[in-house]
């Protein structure tokens, strides 16, 4: 068995960990989503009570308010923009509006771009990472994979080991895919969790890349997942396809208020988060790697980890369900294993606790502190 | 030129408006938009105030409690019941899962069910309805079309005209469906808007009409447009292929949340609202006469009219938009004309003021009336 509460493919389903372990599903502490710990800023909580009345409206169905801050953050002209109902749409819908027969990915990544791609009738080919570079794959294979596609996923940084490829590569794939003829969708779901200077993005020189897309999530960062927002970024054509495709009224209005705000809330909240999901990766890190794990090096706000022998993901995941902690097991990711696990990271309490249990659950302490975390 | 604020197609688009005709899109009085007068039930608004912190989590992917709770009340087995981001997002699942080649319309209709048929690849047929039937199409022309499409849509009550085929024409073509394989679609998304004894509806008997899939909004009773929730009710295969077409977390967090709190709110918001709804729709309709509209006998909560010569849809659009009222132009509806409008039932002072407003642009007043509505 791969997972105790995976039955939809992805993290963050505390209605089914409740199902599994009891309890409320608000109630579990989740490792299994990757949400930014400090929540939403509170310029979004406050646009969203005080907008709350507007859900008596029909949402802008050209997402006009929205898509012009947009537009002016990105530097680009709207005509590059495509607004979604959560990334996963923005995906759905480049698959729909280009209709490609064969669709590549890097395994291990997202699972939904292969179950979308399969969904929308195409045939999935896949390039596996390797061990020795944190599993990316290498860029010649790449290459090679996209000679049979028409239409490549890459994820930068890439869930769920959450390292980047260098911009040196996305530039030699992007070249590439012009001979290929081969659509490059890069995944930038997480890159705001990067600081800027190590940011590895084509964005900037999008418009010299005609076969490049870029996808973004506005509900990872700003912690708004319940209310879906997401974006897409390329050549007016091939946006101009995707929104064709697009049910009107699919963005919500109060997802449309939450991304105004979003985009207004300022640097503060922005700094905050990169700080603190910095300082804390590397703190859960080494806690992790003292407890016997082996952790891949990445730069989002989740770790990719081996449980220690004789655990697996799925007993690791079902001893923490049983305490209320929901961890992401990865052995149903192509290359990984069954103790591969995926964590969040979160708060230096929820950390702590998480770790705390661990120990707990593992029957290992660090020298000189209880399970209750306190010098002694 | 039919009309000015339908450039996507629709009604309440209260950005265009205010960008033809100036002001704040919230300032409108929107009779373009045919949403309950009531504004959401009390404990709906409470509801989203309390849930709000729920946006940090991801919706839940299954719908759970919101479909076990629409289960209970339709009595239906959850199997037959699919969810999705508005009752348009069921649409084009439907059509996404069913792939039918050729799709069938009775006009003057619901422009979606033409837009997202060809959207969605299928070539669409059409019989007009006959104004002599209040633009109800006769059952011999839709089994007639029947036999040419893989599936076919129809509005009950039907959207612009407001009115219902009686239940034994929807026996009859459910039974046709069947001789001819085709998947009859029967949109129901204004039904609640007319009173229980009234209702013509197959809902009741759907299971033995394995070719009937009928669609339910629940935006515009319980006036969440902005939050998009709708969902569909069909033969358990049909309802599965539907499903295996939607992205994950397409209907959002809020959306379920609101759809719990409506299906709870009890029967004195429904009792008030058909109330409301059929006095003011008889009043408004009698008004109009009297001002040399033309008016359709309907029983939803909007009404079908033509405006009095020389007045074109366009032109009376226009002439209230500048007043800051909305209506809806219907010329270019296929089998209506430049003369057509439709108007929302809104509550007794915002029907008092378009009707005022009407007065004063055709240059008429009901004898002892002012322009203000005052006795003098």
């Amino acid at each position: 068995m791969s997972g105790f509460i995976e039955v939809f493919g992805h993290g963050g389903d505390v209605e089914t960990a409740a199902s599994r372990f009891g309890g409320n599903p608000g109630d579990f502490l989740d490792f299994s989503a990757n949400i930014n710990p400090l929540g939403p800023p509170k310029e979004v909580l406050k646009a969203l009570e005080q907008g709350l009345q507007t859900v008596l409206r029909y949402p802008d169905p050209a997402h006009r308010a929205f898509k012009s801050l947009l537009g002016e953050r990105l530097g680009l002209s709207e005509e590059y923009i495509s607004v979604g109902n959560g990334a996963a749409e923005s995906m759905a819908l480049i698959l729909l509006g280009l209709s490609p027969r064969k669709v590549g990915t890097v395994e291990p990544g997202f699972s939904e771009y292969r179950s979308l791609s399969r969904q929308f009738g195409a045939e999935v080919h896949h390039v596996l990472g390797r061990e020795e570079l944190e599993w990316r794959a290498l860029p010649e294979d790449i290459e090679k994979l996209m000679e049979q596609v028409d239409l490549l996923f890459l994820g930068q940084p890439n869930n769920p080991n959450g390292v980047q490829y260098p911009v040196e590569v996305l530039h030699r794939l992007a070249r590439h895919a012009e001979k290929t003829d081969t659509v490059l969708v890069i995944d930038e779901a997480f890159m705001d969790f990067i600081p800027e200077a190590r940011r590895q993005s084509l964005a900037s020189p999008l418009q010299e890349y005609p076969q490049v897309i870029i996808i973004r999530s506005m509900t990872k960062f700003y912690a708004i997942p319940g209310l879906r927002l997401g974006y897409a970024m390329g050549r007016p054509d091939l946006i101009r396809a995707m929104t064709e495709k697009q049910v009107t009224w699919s963005v919500n209005g109060l997802a449309l208020i939450a991304g105004e705000a979003c985009l207004c809330s300022g640097e503060a909240f922005e700094r905050d988060t990169l700080e603190q999901v910095s300082l804390e990766r590397e703190k859960l890190t080494s806690d992790l790697e003292t407890c016997g794990f082996d952790v891949t090096r990445g730069e989002a706000n989740f770790i990719l980890a081996r449980v220690p022998q004789p655990w697996t993901a799925a007993t690791m995941q079902a001893a923490l369900g049983k305490r209320g902690i929901l961890i992401r097991s990865c052995a149903m990711y192509p290359g990984l294993e069954e103790r591969h696990i995926r964590l969040a990271v979160k708060d230096t309490t929820s950390n702590l606790r998480l770790v705390n249990e661990i120990k707990g659950i593992i029957g290992q302490t660090i020298p000189g502190m209880t399970a209750g975390g306190a010098e002694q």
